[in-house]
């Protein structure tokens, strides 16, 4: 039996999530809803109809898991609870500081009807939560790092396309070689955000905009770009195009600890990605917690779960038989 | 409430088992088992009593989990089904052609009992385990590769230990890094054994030992040695005693993967570890293991499990609503 999937939401992630879903057998994409206009919709799954968001609760019966792939800003709080009342859902919700209010208000509507939800189940949130999860389980004395990069920041992106005079712009944020090399070392250095990560950025200004003053306004913007060492470099709307169309991203979630009962060894942890593609990743990542949620919810589970909550057993395909036997 | 531990064996596991429950408050060492005389046998904690494993059934409601810390060859496959038909126990059980009947031995003992078991966690089988179905579930169209070391593999000591006029030995277990590099690249290559590792050994020969059929002996031991480029080092016993007492270890679980319609998009996931000390980090494991079979067992489940199928909030002793604000 397939997991029938839906997905919410055609940008980025939401294709991410149809290709993803394409390289599984057992799961099968059923439907996609937009808030867009149906018929301006191309998707890539023949066959598969696009109907619009209004239309979802007609297929309450038809579809196991709903992807929802909104923005965290403004989508998600509002679409998770909401479509939660109607099926199990799934979601990539990546504002740290507000997870335990989603949290709640996904495991409210759940439990409510029934169902199953995951929330903040991406590469970070999520895998990386699960390497901080395991690796301080395991090494309680000692000390996390996160580094991000290098990758494509869209939020970072999205600030600098606010600056006056910019047409468009492309951030990434680049790990500092001697900082994750310290940390790999088991230094346990004291790092600041600055002596963590660069800020690289590849701007297109509009003719005639004082580049100087976008310069500026880049550099000094509170928060995204003040406290790190920044660079700005103009291009080309089709240089941009030409070198900057990819989506990759990645990092690394390091944890360094001691055992002995004089603190005399010490242990690295590390957990890397490398990802072309940061959306389709995502969606990859999602398409195996769909799957997962399906699963715990036919054994009767409702509510809201993370994936620190997942048996890692339940996001794989593979027999449980046959994962002893081959992969443990 | 803590959670109550029993230690069967106080070898360097057993110690390195010791030495983690006392980094951890909400665990408790109760009593240390051994097969050999207790009296002679000093152990660390102080106030725990040392035990002949004979008397461990008189613990059976005074502990919450045996952690048994027995060698995989000869001890585990009796001990694991024996104590479980008693108490909830964790091993470290890494033969791993033999899991599947390992797995089906405890199973039973502890659905008999009641109880539940835990096999095979350590880092590989364990951690890497779990690297291996996390990044094979999230890229189903891809590759693994695990490294292993650099370090001190106990197996292929013990090898070169039975050759005659061998006092005594140490190898070390060497990834090429052109091989990991190129697995890190995604490029996916098709490595045989030699490709992937070195093996070092530094050897004590006996006084008067024929050296060149020492070396001879270990470099075509067919299975340990053949198929790999090897290198003997002789030095003395005292050079063997200030070198190489440590045992340390490590490795890397690397999968390149692609996605996309045109599987354009390459994505590598890697999980490393770096452990000044084999014995306490494999011990740490099995303590963060032993929380987490606790608590299922309050919950009421019995039978065998991996640490493929614990949810991994319940290895943590952070409560699951921090772990939500603090780790995801």
């Amino acid at each position: 039996m397939k997991t029938r999937i839906a997905i919410l939401g055609y940008g980025n992630l939401g294709r991410g999530v149809e290709a993803a879903v394409a390289q599984n057998d057992d799961l099968e994409l059923v439907v996609v809803f937009t808030r867009r206009d149906p018929a301006a919709l191309r998707i890539k799954t023949p066959g598969v109809p696009v109907l619009s968001a209004d239309k979802a609760a007609e297929y309450r019966d038809r579809i196991d898991v709903l992807i929802l792939c909104g923005g965290s800003a403004t989508d998600l709080p509002v679409q998770t609870p909401q479509y939660a009342a109607l099926f199990n859902v799934v979601d990539s919700f990546d504002t740290h500081a507000k997870i335990p209010e989603h949290f709640a208000a996904a495991d409210a509507a759940s439990k409510a009807a029934g169902k199953l939800s995951l929330i903040s189940c991406g590469w970070d949130p999520g895998l990386f939560s699960l390497a901080r999860v395991y690796a301080g389980a395991i090494l309680p004395v000692g000390k996390d790092e996160t580094f991000w990069g290098r990758g494509v920041s869209q939020g970072h992106s999205d600030a600098i396309r606010r600056i006056e005079g910019v047409v468009d712009a492309r951030q990434y944020t680049v790990p500092i070689p001697a900082a994750v090399e310290a940390v790999r070392r088991g230094e346990q250095p004291v790092l600041t955000a600055r002596d963590k990560h660069l800020r690289e950025c590849w701007v297109v200004a509009a003719e005639g905009a004082d580049k100087a003053r976008i310069e500026r306004e880049i550099k000094t913007m509170p928060y995204y770009f003040d406290e790190y060492d920044t660079t700005v470099n103009f291009i080309s709307a089709a240089e941009l195009a030409r070198d900057h169309a990819g989506l990759p991203h990645g990092g690394s979630v390091l944890r360094s600890g001691v055992t002995g009962w004089e603190q005399e060894h010490r242990h690295t942890v590390e957990y890397s990605l490398k990802l072309d593609s940061n959306p389709e990743f995502t969606g990859s990542v999602l398409a195996a917690c769909a799957r997962a949620i399906h699963r715990m919810h036919r054994e009767g589970m409702t509510g809201c779960r993370t994936i620190l909550d997942i048996p890692p057993a339940y996001l794989s395909p593979v027999p449980a038989e046959e994962l002893r036997a081959h992969f443990l």
